[in-house]
């Protein structure tokens, strides 16, 4: 039987701001990546959010970016390897703080936005987030893109990692994303979506925007909960998955 | 043989900011309040601070504030118990990042500010203080005012508590420290500060401004090291207990 | 022909979060509160907020606020008068550059949240707004609560001062607001409210919670744009106002 | 006579953090340039500075910064060019309120760390800064590095500009910095530095470190005032100076 993880970014409500349906994409999710008060969130929804995935039986990540609130961490900022492991951990801790206190275990970190995207790239950011990871807790999981420079840090640190991929986006021959200022990054019809995401967790493989195929791992699927049409999307793709025999299951039982 | 803990605020610099001269206080005391990135600190100071710690013996304790930097945590807000509980989660994680990573037990929380002062005197305030704490890790000591609603709460919470006295702070006949207010309120004389703590801490007694004889638990002295002379002020309090027959250590072998 | 200012909170968006219905609710009144970037709005939201009600033709407020995006203003925060006065006059400054870039001039400062509240009481802090007001530019209005210390304040500094009225609250004998911990400070009908407001515009009186007929100043009423029923009943109360002889305008035309 | 003006950074203290010896730097400059509560600084000290200025007739320039006070605006944001325009109408604006209360007239705006040295390569980010301080204040001076893409965008967005050279800083043969990441980009001796400035002030050449003779444009000189060293060099270039024949006046003098 295939297994697969759903992974969706939660709790990035901040004070009196709300933003994503998390209520409803939790029913439908394995793990989930919750902000840690940096780029998005606060304590009190932190600890809401922790809450919610105890009851819902969903497995809890944190989801650390960049201290930039008003760029909600998708801005790039040229903070040094030892600034970013500290703040990997600040976060981390913090989350632990609300796992501790609704008695469930942190089960990955998975870097948000800017940072996500940087470190896929280069290796030293990479080692300095899978060492912050590593020097709390050497049993959580770092989620990162397939074929990225984290994974790579994260083998290189002792970690175990899980290798992400996105139903919506297109792949380059060497298993790199397409980038999204180019023609085609962005597959818009849910169905090719779905099809192509049951192949990458059925056969392990996709076709490149070029033609090639391309071997992936594809331990996760990323999924977003910002409006109702990505929330059935997400029910969807969901229901396909299970059809097509594979288990939805958080990645701890997969890596 | 008497013994007692001399406890000061470190870590309290920020990004470029430097405040404090915690290399020249650390020498002298046995535990260490750390700032936890909302009123003060930041995660490289963070590190940085425990790392200086643990290198010189010194127990580390979590030091959460009001998120107020711009007022250093010192102008009282009006939140909620539930958003006090989660600011108290939300820091004393992020400190436990850093103790996980340095190898050290977090030993202690101690209330920053106008925190502090807010919960000494409301029972509910320092309720959600102490069930912040006890919801993160049970075996950490809650550290408040000698006589305060804070060690009743923790008491009530089922927390080791420990009681802490100033030096250099005037009493009334209730144990409750006489305002910065009021004439009289701080000893100036350091000869006279060090008497008197020398003997809150072997008699476990203090001369109320009133003339009164109150008794009053020591547990742990608040210390400064802002300049120069209040460091020498430490070392001296320290050298004169150590006369007087007390044992300077942290405050989990006190209390 | 009477004449009354509608007034909206706007701009309360911040990054990518996005609060409050501005563009609906533009449409129907006359005046806006700007938030100024503390405890909401951004700079990117203040360009775009400003331009709005240029294009709408619709007077510009500056609505500072304590610096606590965190709590969105609505906590109380024990700031001197000195550092409110500052922070009015940063607040007040930043707006002025957005009103500069679109060629209108700024009508108007009313405070926010915890500040209006706690301002509205107290007139030290009142005197401290007004000032940070007037330093900044003496033919700006001061809007307040109707009675309030802050209009006090206004009038002992020199500005011009407005007259702000609540559709949906209920008053006390001496035209202050029923506190919202009270039964009965709250008019759930929209009808009621409609009518009370009516009588306000039109006869400046009010009849109190326990009976007594009131004297109250109506210069402008406040609305909000939070969801679709709070914007239908903008335009409602707005229509029933028309209809009953007054002409909605800002309040530059009425003080 | 040769003019010359000589600007410092003032008012990065914020809150509780004190940096730099502002009392003992205005003495000898002719231009401040003011942080305006991003990157560094605060309502209260911009309040203060701006009166420091006042009294000691030193002209007011804004210096505004990336929104990253962890930072202190040191670290490259990737910011979209309208962000950056609107952060620099936000910050000049805060500060406008200041000047208008203590009745002086900003003279200048001097982008602060990450944003000076970014903008000075990229005319985009450049032209956004220069268009900010134009939709605000046509009559502001932009003030940059000679040779730069700010003073290109200056000119090109209408604006009078000033060009800023380095004491202590080498200089290539095309008029740019050496990176500080290169050998003999900082020179470390005062005598020698004095030198090379009063020649580009008298002379308006600089020998670059391939032995070049370079033109440069030496309107303002920027010193700083962090260290008694600082302060003492700042004193020693001015006597210098003025020994040589160079008044020292505000850039509003110069240009």
């Amino acid at each position: 039987m295939y297994k697969v993880d759903l992974n969706s970014d939660l709790g990035e409500s901040f004070g009196a701001y709300t933003i994503g349906m998390d209520e409803a994409v939790i029913a439908h999710v394995s793990s989930a990546n919750v902000a840690c008060g940096c780029h998005a969130g606060d304590p009190l929804v932190m600890d809401r959010t922790v809450a919610a995935c105890q009851a819902a039986g969903v497995a809890v990540g944190a989801h650390p970016g960049f201290p930039d609130l008003a760029g909600f961490g998708r801005r790039n900022m040229n903070c040094s390897p030892k600034e970013v492991k500290a703040y990997i951990q600040y976060q981390m801790g913090a989350l632990l703080a609300f796992t501790a206190a609704h008695g469930v275990k942190l089960q990955h970190v998975k870097p948000h936005g800017a940072l996500y995207n940087m470190a896929a790239k280069d290796l030293d950011l990479a080692l300095a987030i899978a060492q912050g990871v590593a020097s709390v807790d050497r049993d959580v999981i770092l989620l990162g893109l397939a074929g990225s420079q984290m994974l790579e840090a994260g083998r290189q640190t002792g970690l175990r990692v899980a290798s992400e991929v996105f139903a919506d986006r297109a792949y380059q021959a060497d298993g790199s994303l397409v980038p999204r200022s180019r023609p085609g990054a962005v597959i818009h019809d849910p169905e090719e979506a779905i099809s192509r995401t049951v192949r990458m967790v059925t056969q392990g493989r996709v076709t490149a925007i070029t033609g090639e195929e391309v071997s992936i791992d594809a331990h996760s699927i990323c999924v977003h909960g910002d409006n109702p049409s990505a929330v059935e999307f997400v029910r969807r793709i969901r229901a396909r998955l299970e059809e097509e025999g594979a288990a939805i299951v958080p990645i701890a039982q997969i890596v």
